[in-house]
Parts: C-alpha cells; structure tokens; sequence
C-alpha cells in the first residue's frame, strides 16, 4: 500500500472514526457481487423501456416485486401525469434537402440501424429531440459550432452573421443540449439540427459498435430540449402533476422551446454539411468529417437554390410515469431519510443509461435486504428510488420531491444519485457537495481496487494514482455537482447534501464528449459486458461506493458530514470568482466593487466549522445532527437566483450556459456574465454588488447555524 | 365555578394533559404581579422613544441590563440600519386652504396640544405619515370615506368621479392606513390627507382626554404608510439590512408611497371639509361631525377658488435601530425556540402602544428569572425579544427573522406576539394559529379573572362570558392572525405557529377604530393608570396569559400543539371560501371551477390529525414533537402569494385589502376577488382553479407531516 501523504495523514475525521464501527459495513459491502449485477443488467436490458411505456411500467413492477422480496420494509409505486412527448408513428420526423421545386433532394434516415439480436424488438424510438416544436421550416443553415452561448459571440460579433430566419446547425457535445436550442432562439433561428462530430463521438482506435464502443455513423443522440431551470413537469412547476393538480395550458408551459429540433449522425449530417458555402471556420471549429465546415449561410454557389427543410411532427403528451419507492424503516430515528435514487427510464435498452446504475442500486437493496434478514436495521430511515422520466427533464425525481418537499426538507440528510455506473474504463469519478468529501475518501480506502492488477489495492489508492486534484492538493479529485440528472431537486432545490459515483474515462487522453453511443440504440447491455466492464468489477466498486455511503449516512451515530471541507471549498470558489471579477479593474474601483465582505463572511463560517467539530465529541448528538444535516439547507435562498425561481442554492447552480457543469457562486457568476453584454454597466454592477452580498449574507448565516444552538 | 359544556367539556385533549405536570407553573404565574407591572410601564413611558432617537437606545440598554440583573442566561443587542422616514426640524408638514392668489388662509396644526405634565418634554414628534413622498400638491380635494377598496370602487363606478391629479381626504378607521395610501395611488390621486373621525374616534359618553380617554380634537394618528406585504426594510427585502448588506435606491425600495401623504385630527378636518361641494354621500359615508361630507371634487361656489396645498418635506433616511434579545437556555432541548417578542418603539411615549406589552414582557422576564435562581430550568430555549421599528413596518423583528430564517425554520416552536396588551376594558383578546386554540383555552382555565367583582371565575370563565365564539361553538372566541405586529415574519413568511393576547372592548357595543387615542400623544402612563387599567390586573392577567403560553411551550414534555384544531379550522375556511365562489355559480360551472380537491385535502388532513392525536402516547416524543412543531411550516409555499413573495402561508395572509385583517386561503380569495374586475373572465376562473390547486397540495402536503415517519 502506498504509504498515505499530505492533506489524507492528517488525523481521520472525528466524526468518521465512527465508520469501523458498524460489523455490518464490511458484510454489506461483501455481500454485492459482480455476477448479481450483470445479471440485474441483464434483465432490466432486454427491451426498450421508454417512460411512459408499457414496458417501463413493467419493469416498474418487477422491480418493485423484487425489492418487496429482497426485504424491504415497505415498496410503493408512486404516478405522475407528466408532459412526455414523442415522435408522431404516422408521420416521421427527418430533415431534406429541398431543390429549387421544392422537392426533397435527400432525406437523412428515420431511424438507426439496429444491432445484432435486436432485429425483431419494436417499439425502438428512433432518434428525436424530445419535446421540439413541429413544424416544417425551410431555409439556409448556419453552422455554429457548438452553438455555445461564445460560438453564437464569435459568430454574430467577429463573423457578422445573423441567423435569424435561417435554420442552425451544430454538433453536440460539451454544453447540454437544451442550452444549445436556448442560445439558437435567442439568436432568432427557426430550426436547429444537431449532429455528432467523429471529434466528440468518436475514440480513436476503437471500431464502432459492435466490433468496438463508438458510435456508427448511423447512430444518433437522444435527447431532450428542455430549460426547465428545474422546474420538474413543464405543466406543473413548484407543484407535484397529481391528478388534482392544475396544470398551464402548453403556451404557459415551463421551458418548452418554439421552433423545431432534430439530431442526426454523422452521416447525416455529412449531406447537410458538405456543400455548404460562406466562410471558413476558425480551426476550433473544425469537426472530424472530411469537409470543409464551412458556416454558410446556405450552401456554395453550385447548390445556392437548394435548400433545408425540417419536417418535425412530434407531439406533447401528458402521460403517467411511474416511480418505485423502497424503505427501511430507521430503528431509532425513522424520521431520518438517506436517499439513493436513479433513474429506470431509457431512450431505449438503456445499456449504460441508466441501467447500469439501476443494476448497481438493485443489487445494492439485495444486499441491504441480506443485512435485514441478519438482525441488522438501520439507524436511520433508507429510501431508495427508481425514477421514470429522467430523460424527459429529471420528471419522476423532481415531482416526488415537490411532492414530499416539506418532508425532505425536515427530515433528509442526504441523497445519493444513481444514474449511470459507468462511461468509461479508467477510475472512479464523484461529484459531490463538499460536506461529503471526507466520508468519500475515507469509505474508497476500504474498497478494493476493480482494476486488473490491482489486487490488494484500494479503490483510493487506484483512484487517487489516477487522478489527483491539483498541485495544490494531494487527494483524489472530486468535482463540483452540476445537473442532468435527479439529484437536482434534492441538492439545488432543496439544500440536501448530494453525491454522485460511477467509473469514467480518462480526461486528459479521451476528449469525446460523455461516452460515444451515449443515448442511441447501441446502448446495449453487450457494450457494457464487452467492452466497458467485462469483469463487472467496475460496476461493484460503483454498487460499494454508492451504497457505502448510504450505509454510513444512514449507520453512523454521528453524521458523517464535514463541515471544515464546506469552510475550504467556500474558500477556493470566493477566490476564484473574486479573480473573474478582477479582470475588469477599472470598473471594480468605479463602482466600488469589494469581495471583502464575502472573505469575511467565508472567515466567520471556517472558524465556526472548526469550533463545531472540535466540540462535536462533547455534546448531545441529536442536536449536532441536526446541525451537521441542515447545513447544506442553509445555503438556500427561498429567493431564488435570479429568473430561476428553482435553482436556490446560493454557493452551486448548474450553468446558465450548460446545465451539465455546476457554477460556484452561480448569482455573482452570472451578475459578472452579464458586465459584458449590458449596455448599462452601472446596474450590471449594482447587481455583481448585490449578489456578493447576497452570498456573503448566506454564509454568515450558514456559520450560524454551526454555532451552539443556545 | 360555571360548569363546563358543550366543546369544553369534551375530555382534555392529550398533548395538554402534561400541563400541569411542572409544578413550576403555578409559581410562574403568581410571581407576576400588578405593581411590578405597574412600575415597569411607568418607567418606561417618561419620554418620547421613537426608533432611531436616542431615548429608544437608552431604553434598549436599560432593557438589556435589567434583564441581565433578572437572570436571563444571554442578552444581547442587536443592531440593523434600516430606512425610517423623520419629519424635516426646519420645515413643519401641515396641510393649507389657499386662496386664488395662492395665499395660505388656513393652515393645519403643526402639533398636537401636549398634555399636561409632559409641557417640558422635547423630542415629541408631530403627527406625520412615515416615509411619504415629499412634495407640495395643490388641488381639490374628494372626500372618499375610509379609502377602501369599495369606497373607490363606489366613487369611481357609482358617483362617476375621477381623482386623477386631485387630493383625497379619507378617515382614518377600518382597514389599514397603507391601504388607504395604496388605493388613493391606484386611483391616481396626488396626495392624500387622513383625518380621524369622532366617528371612528371617540367612544360615546366618554370625556377627551386628560377626563377620559377618547381623542380630543387637536389629536392626530400617526404610523407609517408602506406598501410592504412583509418585506421589512424597504431597502433590502429578504435580506437582513446589515452593514455589508447591499441596499437598493428608494427608487427602488419596496413599497414607499409616490405621492405626498399627512394625517390630521378633526378639528382641523372640519376645515377642509366644511366648505366642499359636490354630492352629499350616502349615510354610510357620514361620519360624526357637524357637517355634510360632501364629495366634492373640491369646495362650493361660495369658495370654488381655494384650493388645498399639502406641504410635506418628511425624509427617509436609513437609521440603526436595535432589537434586545435575551435567552434562556433549554435544559434538554436548547435548539427548540419559544419565542417572546414585542416591539419597544414608540410614536410619542407609548403608554399603550407598545409599552403596556413591553411592561408584560418584562414582569414575564422577571418571573423566569425568579424561578431560575430556584432551580427551574425550561426544557427548551426561551427568547425574549425587544424590538425596535415597529411602527415603521415591522422593522426590527422582521430583520431579525431575516437574519435567522434558516435557524428559526428548523428550531423555532412557537412565536408570541407582545404588542400593546390593552385596548379596552372588557375583556380577553386572542388572535392565534389554530394549533394553539387548545392551549390557550386549557391555560386560561388556570388564570384568573381581573375584573372586579369576579373572584373565583377563571380567566376563561370570564372570556367566554364575554364573548363566546358563535351559535355553533360554545368557546371563547378566536380570531384569525391577521398583520400589524411583528408576528407577521415568523407567522406568515416562516410558517412558524404563533399568536397574541391582549385586553380589548366590547366589539358588539363599542364601534370605534382600535382605541381613540391610538398613536397620538395622549397615550401616556395615565391613561393606562386612570382608565384603562387602575389596578393593573388586566395586564397582569394580559402577562399571564402570554407568558403562561411561552412557559408551557418551552416546558412541556410533549409540545401542547393541535392538529385536530387546525382540521377544523381548515374545514370552517374551506366552507367559506366555497360560498364565497358560489356567488358566481353559472360561471362555476361554465369553467369547470371545483372545490372538490380542496374538501378531499382537508378530510385527508383530518384524518391524519386525528390518527396522529391517538398515537401521541405511544411513540417517540421527539420524533412526535417534531411532526407537531413542522406542521405549521407545512403551509408554507416557498413561492409565496402571487406578487406578494414574503407572504408565504398557504392558508393565512394579511387581507390585500387590509393588512390588519386576516385572510384565509389568501390566494383563492385574491382570485375570487379578481374575477369581478377581469378583462378576461376565463383568465381569472384559471387563476382561482390554480389557487385552489395549490391550496389542497398544500393540505395534503401537511397531512404527510403527521403520518409515521418512515
């Protein structure tokens, strides 16, 4: 064993030293099994399990059944009446190239080809933006690269194009999807197409699938459109979509984008692309196809009377989800929740999404059940969710949370997400709010290495040779929580500390976006048992370290939160937004702009941290519980950040420009965003001033709440 | 003893059953006494004491130090540096008749008469309206009764008069003096004077003061006209206005009138409206003086050349005031809060407003202190609060929730209010969450009457005499919370359980506004002393009452809350906002408006009241006694009302329409209200479906608090 150095010598925690405590923990973690998860893999892969469906509804109630086997005290399926949407099955959606007559010239193809073993399954949706506008626009395309809000900048400011009217085009990858369509009607475009790039979906030296893991020039992404800004259902925002509920007319409905969307693979969009006139791109425009990425308007003067037409006919339904909700009641405190949820519903077998963390969380209840039959039984309630509608906009997750807001916000500790187990062959990743960096690092030292060669090694170890922070700190990295998936409600909304795992690739080598067949057909569970965890050992260091935590967050006498490394992270993120800020000297010094009050207040909340865990051997342990559970509830505004009434956690938010990528200090972040394009700059930092006060505000009265109550 | 019948004699509900079980409550109450009471209000009645002054400061600290002498274990002052708005020392604000030449031929009094003994006193500030608009308007005035919304209503749609670009003069009476102000400005007037009526002023067969205690002519009410729907200071709304905390411009600020606004005593009125033209008003219109109260706009021809001028120069300013707050620590559960809290500033000396509250909180604080030096020790916290700027929007305590939401929503219990503890002499008062309702009527039972003449009659006995609730419930009556006092915070915006006692007339017999003299220079220690109270046990009783409610909320083991109460309530609410929908029954029906899902949440709720009563005994008290402090933060929607974001209990709202009235199912009234003023009929319908729909979520959502935990 490497011997440990640097910030993790430092005395454990004290309040982890209470982790060895519990004899269950080790059998816990034992009792999960590579060959359990590949079959849980196996069986809940087999058929395309859109929400909404027939057969997601069957999965439901087989897994209920099975966690009503497995042991748990009690399992509910829980309905929504939800907006869904779909492709029209009479009239399919594809994009043409129109000639000067009006005639489709070429059509890009209805669906993907399938995999071998599938042929005869049905109900396979084929590729779609999930909750576009129909309609049938006509025009010239503009690529814009990403179609990130600087790609729309640099095209409109260096490049001088306008899109209005036109129809965009731009390859997935690095921001969501829905973010894309946001910027692309802000800019006026009435239609946007997506497109894979090789360069983002394409890893080199691996075949595509099924000789490899990339994705096939024939395979698109899923997807949906959405900015929710977590609103949960479009119809019912704030408000569960119970069958008593109002619902908004779909004008009034939350986030719904007006033009049409359609994704497309590459060798689609080759067609779309290839003939296209106006200038050449910057090179960091550049995809991987053999053309010339030319941004139009239109195409070259030998194609200049064609033009594109989407044809998008899909619809919006409000439809029934379901979600499954398992418990183990809390011996001595019941009204304790630790939660861990992930998603069932999948674009189609769902391979990867979600299925190999609904596996991983299936074999995680198993195990519990053991324990249960044993004698064992929590000292806190466990909740475990299996979610519909993720894809849909984080629905089924979201709803039970509005549904359940004023329980949760009383009684949870945390909630731990369990979408998929893995995206790559390389280490462990975790996002999570800082309170729970401790308890991750201290649990990964008692997990065992998945890797071939590793044997005797901790995940830690493994994970840590890995992927260290920075210079700056010697320990594993671990990120920030941002969103697209269901731990949003519960972190951001709700102020319930929050964590994700699953095993990753290597960032600095693999610079694909996500994984390559993310949410297209070829998420099977052969990808995975090929190509991604043959051994399933992956997916068990996944299953130990998902439920590892809940077995200490639910387990352990004194809540394994640390509220020191809240106190240092707040620190890192007042400096690096105060260095943002820095960049407009001039105007700091103009307008009186001072970050003082922040660092005070980040000050007032590191000592009362430290104090608090000095004390915390010394008092009574339900109050310094309570205290050590509300402090990430501390950190939310009833308020809200600005325009998004939803996002109220004042130290993370997901970007305003990529809702995958959490912002620290989202409210002064996005105050600074706008200095650049506001034409009174006097107001823009006005707000900058508001916002850091707000911020500091928050944490002062976090660091209260640290403080002995009386 | 009467015997007791009908709803009373029902057998004493569980959770208060333990009341009697601290023999330290008996002593706790025998320990206030009328001389302590008596010697308190006179001490801190000798001097003007408005917030912001100096005097308030000496006052506050010669709080904090006896309250320290009398054996709190903390007390702390706390600072915040809020908006308040002074009349300008160098140019009085007074309301002038000018003639065609402009000249002034009649000026206002620039002060009321002071009462003898106090001729020497400076600091007395003359009758102004806090944070008007500063200005000079001259123009006709239209008498439009008590500037209600109807009066408008009636003036603009019945009398056929505009009052753009005029000046209202309206009595003062009825609803709230900022409702006035609001509803002159949504009718577009330039200024508007208040006057008080005898009408609405003056008690009939009772001697102005120093004789009697009605208000003698030259007296005039002060109090501040905002707009704040709970926003506190007007510069900062949902922040605590601290040092570091970023202030909006008072172009910005929330709620401060636009137009010039003064108030005047009915000598001076007769001035102003004697002469006016116009149509006689209906009878319900007339007031009490010798006069015609004619509309006008403006004078008769006789003198339809004199115009009014209103000469206001009052400044905002923002001004640190200070809040006392003293501690008890709890023995078992210190991060429970019972919380009891008045405000100290005053308009003039405040002999009833606020200090005959003051003087109860402190004899209460005296009598806990007692029973500490003998051992007692509460089980939970007990805070006593002191807070400044009342009578300039609640400032004081509603920064200071600000400053603590987050550890007021998870720990804080209950909230007693102590604002003035008399305004009459007949009997008991009681505005509370319907949870206490049990309570309150258990502990009266263990009060005696003050009244002469009833030795032997409990407290109850003699309430419930007096004012027995209606045909349908044999009880003391209990009326809903409406605003006006600093519960408003934690009640309304923090869903914290909360209520207020007082001594009051006789409603059925005495018609007058509150009291006559109320926030005129004539409340003085001598009114209490002569008249209202000579022997100062109603306010003893007043003390008891109050403190009695904190001792058992802090004290008893199970917490003395009931569920089955609020069922109840819910369903009496329920009932009348239906009837008041069902005024519109075609309409009803062509929108498909119904109250179904409201009564289905309400028997939900019910039912799981009643369940959770007959488990009281059997289960965790913790766990039991937080389901029961939550419940009240169950009706919070943290959405708030439709533009009224700091008002946030589903279920109880400040009136729109009259801050001091309290609402029930705010949000469906409000739509309802609506209806008859929409443009688009169907619109409104949906708003009300809307309303209806959050308001049964948000039972149920409460009736999930009170099932079993897990």
């Amino acid at each position: 064993m490497v011997c440990a150095v640097g910030w993790f010598a430092k005395p454990t925690h004290p309040n982890t030293a209470n982790i060895v405590s519990s004899k269950y923990l080790r059998e816990f973690l034992d009792e999960m099994q590579p060959d359990q998860i590949r079959e849980h893999l196996r069986k809940f892969t087999r058929l395309p399990h859109l929400a909404g469906t027939e057969q997601n509804l069957k999965y439901a109630e087989q897994i209920m059944k099975e966690w009503q086997e497995f042991g748990l005290d009690s399992v509910e399926m829980v309905p929504y009446d939800v907006l869904l949407s779909y492709p029209n099955k009479s009239q399919p959606n594809y994009i043409a190239i129109v000639d000067q007559l009006g005639d489709e010239v070429f059509n890009t193809s209805l669906a993907e080809p399938v995999p071998e073993g599938y042929e005869d399954i049905s109900n396979i949706v084929p590729p779609y933006s999930a909750f576009s506008a129909q309609g049938q626009p006509e025009g010239d395309l503009v690529y814009v690269n990403y179609g990130r809000t600087e790609d729309f900048f640099q095209l409109e400011r260096e490049m001088g194009i306008n899109v209005t009217g036109k129809i965009v085009i731009v390859r997935y990858g690095r921001i969501f999807r829905g973010n894309k369509v946001k910027n692309a009607i802000l800019a006026g475009a009435k239609g946007i197409i997506m497109f894979s790039d090789p360069a983002d979906y394409w890893a080199a030296g691996v075949q595509p699938y099924p000789d490899g893991w990339n994705l096939p020039g024939g395979g698109a992404q899923r997807g949906n459109v959405l900015n929710l800004n977590g609103a949960g259902d479009p119809l019912t925002p704030g408000y569960p979509a119970k069958e008593y509920s109002y619902r908004f007319s779909l004008e009034d409905g939350v986030g719904l984008p007006k033009i049409p969307v359609h994704p497309i693979g590459f060798h689609d969009a080759v067609h779309l692309l290839k003939n296209m006139g106006g200038q050449i791109p910057p090179n960091n425009w550049k995809g991987g196809l053999n053309i010339s990425y030319r941004i139009g308007p239109g195409f070259t003067d030998d194609f200049k009377s064609q033009k594109v037409r989407m044809n998008i006919h899909t619809n919006n339904q409000v439809t029934r989800i379901y979600n499954v909700i398992g418990r183990i009641r809390g011996a001595l405190e019941p009204d304790r929740y630790v939660i861990l949820g992930g998603h069932r519903d999948a674009w189609v077998f769902g391979g990867i999404d979600p299925m190999s963390g609904a596996a991983v969380v299936h074999e995680t209840v198993r195990s519990a059940g053991r324990l249960l039959s044993k004698g064992w039984r929590p000292r806190r309630t466990i909740i475990f969710a299996s979610w519909d509608a993720e894809e849909f906009g984080l629905l089924g997750s979201t709803e039970w949370a509005e549904d359940n807001a004023k329980l949760l916000q009383e009684r949870a500790v945390a909630y731990i997400n369990a979408d998929s187990a893995i995206e790559g062959m390389y280490t462990l990743r975790v996002d999570c709010t800082p309170s729970l960096h401790t308890l991750v690092y201290d649990l990964t030292k008692q997990i065992a290495s998945p890797e071939e060669g590793e044997e005797g090694v901790s995940l830690y170890e493994s994970w840590h040779k890995r992927d260290n922070w920075t210079n700056d700190r010697d320990a594993p990295r671990i990120s920030k929580l941002g969103s697209g998936s269901d731990f949003e409600a519960y972190f951001i909304r709700l102020g319930i500390a929050a964590g994700r795992a699953r095993y990753t690739k290597n960032k600095k080598t693999e610079r694909y976006s996500s994984y390559p067949v993310y949410h297209s057909v070829y998420e099977t569970f052969e990808i995975v048992e090929k190509f991604y965890d043959p051994t399933f050992r992956r997916l068990q260091a996944v299953a130990q370290v998902r439920g590892g935590l809940i077995f200490l967050l639910a387990d352990s006498q004194l809540l394994p939160l640390d509220a020191n490394q809240y106190a240092d992270s707040l620190r890192k993120y007042a400096q690096s937004i105060m260095q943002l800020a820095q960049r407009h000297p001039e105007e700091m010094e103009t307008y009186e702009v001072s970050f003082d009050s922040l660092f005070s207040a980040v000050e007032n909340f590191t000592v009362a941290a430290r104090d608090f865990h000095v004390r915390l051997t010394q008092t009574n342990v339900r109050v310094m519980n309570d205290q050590l559970m509300y402090l990430e509830r501390a950190f939310i505004d009833p308020l809200g950040l600005p325009g998004r009434p939803f996002y109220r956690h004042v130290i993370f938010a997901p970007s305003s420009h990529n809702k995958y990528a959490g912002e620290s200090f989202p409210g002064i972040y996005d105050a600074l965003f706008d200095i650049e394009n506001s034409a009174d700059p006097e107001k823009a930092w006005e707000e900058v001033k508001r916002q850091i006060s707000i911020a500091a505000f928050t944490i002062h009265a976090a660091a209260m709440t640290l403080i002995p109550p009386a």
